[in-house]
């Protein structure tokens, strides 16, 4: 494919020869003669002299030295954009229903479906069109999954639940465990039955290992869009919101609801029973033991408004500092004492 | 079921007509017609308004405005009580031993017990009756599990371990993965070989996707009635005590002694080789670097006593404040000093 | 066996016995007689008045008083060194490709290797001889296992992924799950395709449950001899370097580069895009933000050298006293101020 189509797609501006054959993808290390190669981030930089690749794809502000580049708004979604001019991958299992899997009575897969070796789909579940069921998939009674979506393998989905369309759920995902509930009977608990279900709404992506439990009653809810990251926990009733992002190994307790638009970085806690408003960001690591106002931008534990936690962080550094003028002051104003009883 | 009826079960006062027909349990924000709702928490009060439900459960102190209630000590107990009341879901797959499942030599399953498609038990393990293994469970040679225990898919038994009697273990949790020990030699590390086993002892609740590491010799136990959530992890020879509850996301490092009734909160950290003492609470988040005596409520990182940790954090606040006050007061001196020198 | 044999392994002193006969290793507080237990902390000691080990290997410091020991330098390594003389345990399942494994076309399994029950091998992957594959492991299409290497149960291999020589990789890790990359299109995200691979070098060990992304291009690369511990989280296109050690539940963001022979303690969290230097240690729960040089030894949230983070957490813990002294300094120069104004 010659580089001038790409461009047009991408709609970027070359630099350089526009008759280029490309023919892949690769990343700026490793690309070779006949590749395109994107940088993502100034910590590429330095594989500008190396690079054996025939082209770059590079931001507007870009002003390095390359024989071949082509300049774009945003790089990002060009690799996205040039990623789909090539084929995608296949499914690694053949198409339809395996004569492994395992149908429970009134079970029905959409023709269109595949569902690979080894999965179990029980009673009464539906499958829609399009979706493509990875091996060693569980899927318990009464589910269903919609149109388009992917489950890679050793998921689970429990039953009752309900998978919108588009969606992709990555190997290892539980959906549907019991949410955490007991009552205390003297000294030891006793167990909530967790009668309620997990609904995924339609484009929404789960990460590997991830957890999702279902409700005590009603409804833990992932809204459309929403992108979960690995090992994120998301408890019993929990409802996230339209287009929200959750990044690995987040924590988010029972009952809590968190709004649209809102991003979660990596290994931050939820507390239960608390509300996330529409738009805020919760900072890497943060504990959230409050509600937080739409908007909110909030880190460290406690989670406080990002710019007093930043303020508090720059004097934590300067507490040994503080410490020692605070001793010598001390001192000062002993000495002021004394001259001033003299 | 007349709700005066299940009033009489869950022992609670009836507030407007007994006779109400009851069909099922749901959450107050979803409750139809003929729906018995609960208000298990403050934060819904708002559906007070909206919900159809023909009646509410709620505790001794509600003075809200609601045609029909009935008003309990404990409305979580009354929950239990109420869900127990309607038959419990069947399990997905069939009663017995699937024909698909692989049994090792002298394995031995209970003509009790169902063990469902799919699954393999190595040579000379054993299957209590009652019990149900669901689908894509791994049980290695050599292992026991009680009567009554509830396995969901996709769970990994190591060799050797025993599971006890009424124990639920939720799917993608793995016992008996290796603990994590090395031996240094030069650069890299050699393998410590991890030859112990892991001890789950009856009416233990397991979540998803959790970790719990065999032992490097002897046992790694987790004590009868403790509940570990979602993606705990477990190191190895860990001891947790009796009645502990471990929340969400929490690590415990290698041959730390848990007592008993210890509650430990989500993504707390626990080092390795030390004690809590029974009846410890631990915050989330926290980490836990010595030993805490019986009794203890720890926070923050490194963990202190909690009522210090709230008093620091309440500090920390005013840190900012503290630092411009201490500069007006520094110069103040300065003045003072000046003058006194005159 | 001779205890007299097992100390020349060992390169041991015997005090006491050297006939002593050694059937077993167990830990020292289940030890019977004929068993050799190990002190391999000093939270042991108190089992010497109690265990029933016909002898104990103790470290060179050892003053107690025992009937017979073995000293040595390192404890642990002897551990190794004596579990190596009695015969490993045998797989749990039978050697060989069982009947029920799928495998796609093109798929090339050594004739001396193991697959279990239950297991799918894709198109054109190539698993090498000795190795160990364990029921319902999934290795997707044109995927490379090496030589001796061992997978536990509900292992997920992603398509195009490497795993070489001498490898363990422990029950429900996920190996080539998608890397969590998004460009923001209005309010909704749009993924950006991850087409890079996994690549887990020679001797590495990788935890229950583990996940480790695909780079979005190129490789996510685990290097030789690198451990990493249950419940990690491997981002896409990061690089660990040569025997690096990530212990239980660190979170490691997109594109990071981890230098040789680092440690990672526990839930510590790394931001994307940065480089930890060569032999640094990152401590338990710490928040890397910023790129640490080689040999760093960094702590807190944010991470900081560790000897100033142990300075401020020292200050820390006096800031209520600082308040109280602040409060009393100020007192005091009013006090001087009304003096001096006189």
């Amino acid at each position: 494919m010659k580089l001038s189509l790409i461009a047009q797609r991408i709609e970027g501006q070359i630099i350089g020869n526009p008759d280029v054959e490309i023919n892949g993808v690769k990343e700026i290390g490793q690309a070779q003669e006949g590749d395109l190669a994107f940088l993502l981030h100034p910590q590429y930089l330095p594989y500008l002299r190396t690079t054996k690749a025939s082209a770059l794809v590079v931001g507007l502000d870009f002003s390095g030295d390359f024989p071949v580049v082509v300049k774009v708004i945003n790089p990002y979604k060009a690799l996205v954009q040039v990623i789909e001019l090539f084929p995608p991958p296949e499914i690694s299992f053949p198409q339809g229903v395996h004569p492994t899997v395992i149908l429970g009575e009134g079970a029905k897969v959409s023709p269109q479906a595949s569902v690979g070796p080894f999965c179990f789909v029980g009673q009464g579940s539906v499958i829609g069109p399009k979706s493509r069921i990875y091996p060693f998939v569980y899927i318990g009674r009464d589910c269903k999954v919609g149109r388009g979506t992917t489950i890679f393998p050793q998921v689970c989905i429990g039953d009752g639940c309900e998978v919108g369309n588009g969606v992709i759920i990555h190997p290892g995902a539980v959906l549907g465990s019991d949410g955490f509930g007991f009552v205390k009977e003297g000294e030891s608990y006793r167990k909530i039955p967790q009668i309620g279900r997990v609904v995924v709404e339609d484009e929404v992506e789960i990460g590997a290992n991830v957890t999702i439990d279902r409700a005590t009653l009603g409804v833990t809810r992932i809204g459309k869009g929403a992108k979960l990251d690995n090992l994120v926990h998301i408890g019993h009733n929990v409802q996230v919101g339209k287009n929200t992002v959750i990044v690995a190994q987040v924590g988010v307790s029972g009952s809590t609801i968190i709004g649209k638009g809102v991003r979660i970085a990596g290994q931050a806690g939820l507390a239960g029973h608390i509300r996330v408003g529409d738009g805020s960001t919760i900072a890497a690591q943060a504990g959230v033991t409050k509600s937080v106002p739409p908007g909110s931008l909030v880190s460290g534990y406690p989670a406080r408004p990002h710019q007093l936690a930043k303020r508090i962080a720059a004097c934590q550094a300067k507490l040994p500092d503080l410490f020692r003028k605070v001793k010598r002051m001390e001192e000062t104003i002993k000495r002021l004492e004394g001259k001033a009883d003299e």
